[in-house]
């Protein structure tokens, strides 16, 4: 592997299988392109225009997945960004390596809701931080 | 193991930490009591009143999880019955090993989401299925 790039933050569109009493929404199978393991799988709802950032991963892959709600996501390294909004109305699994800070924002007042599928279990030895405002970034109407 | 009995359904009563934006929400972790193994997690969203059932998983261990609203599910193994309502005000992750008969149904009028962390990967010839009206069951006020 080369260097580490924003690039190599992965979107893989995800399927919607409507059903009769609700719909069947595809998350992650262990043969999926981009699978590095499972550790551990959580939820995070952010509010409305509520952010949380920074952090970085130094062993984590992280898949990220928004069943409800829309979710801005911002990736930050090496002085570059990288935004990506994901939801109900752009479905899809972001697969993000260790290595890159990263930060996101409620879009929608319903829930927002995120399930984070992640390669090993939660360490908070294995996370960095930084407050907000030490990364400069606008992060846009909601 | 012995018999397979509905007893061997597991729930196990999952943290919310409450933090400034929105609540983590804890899922599954791979060193979790129950786990079996990482095969696929989706979802099942249930339209409040909607019924899905029945269906027997003859291999798949599933976690359940439902991080918004309250679905009750009903289980069925040898004439007898088991119901637990989980969701946003019992928040829980219910293990069911293969070979119990299991429905669910959506009891809010919010989005109500069922996430399934699946021992193995979908696979229509392991499960088998019945029609709501062939396991009578009450199914109960909304």
């Amino acid at each position: 592997m080369g260097k580490l790039t924003l690039q190599d933050i992965k979107i893989f569109p995800l399927i919607k299988v409507s059903t009769v009493g609700g719909d069947i929404l595809h998350g992650l199978k262990k043969t999926d392109s981009g699978f590095d393991g499972f550790g551990e799988a959580y939820f995070s709802q952010i509010h409305k225009g509520s952010i949380k950032a920074w952090k970085q991963h130094k062993l984590m892959t992280m898949n990220l997945i928004v069943p409800i709600g829309t979710i801005r996501f911002v990736f930050f390294l090496n002085g570059e960004y990288r935004e990506e909004k994901i939801g109900t109305n752009n479905y899809a699994r972001v697969v993000v390596p260790p290595g890159i800070w990263f930060g996101f924002q409620g879009i929608e007042s319903t829930d927002n809701l995120l399930l984070n599928i992640a390669s090993i279990p939660h360490d908070p030895t294995e996370a960095i931080r930084l407050p907000l405002e030490n990364i400069t970034y606008s992060w846009g109407a909601l």
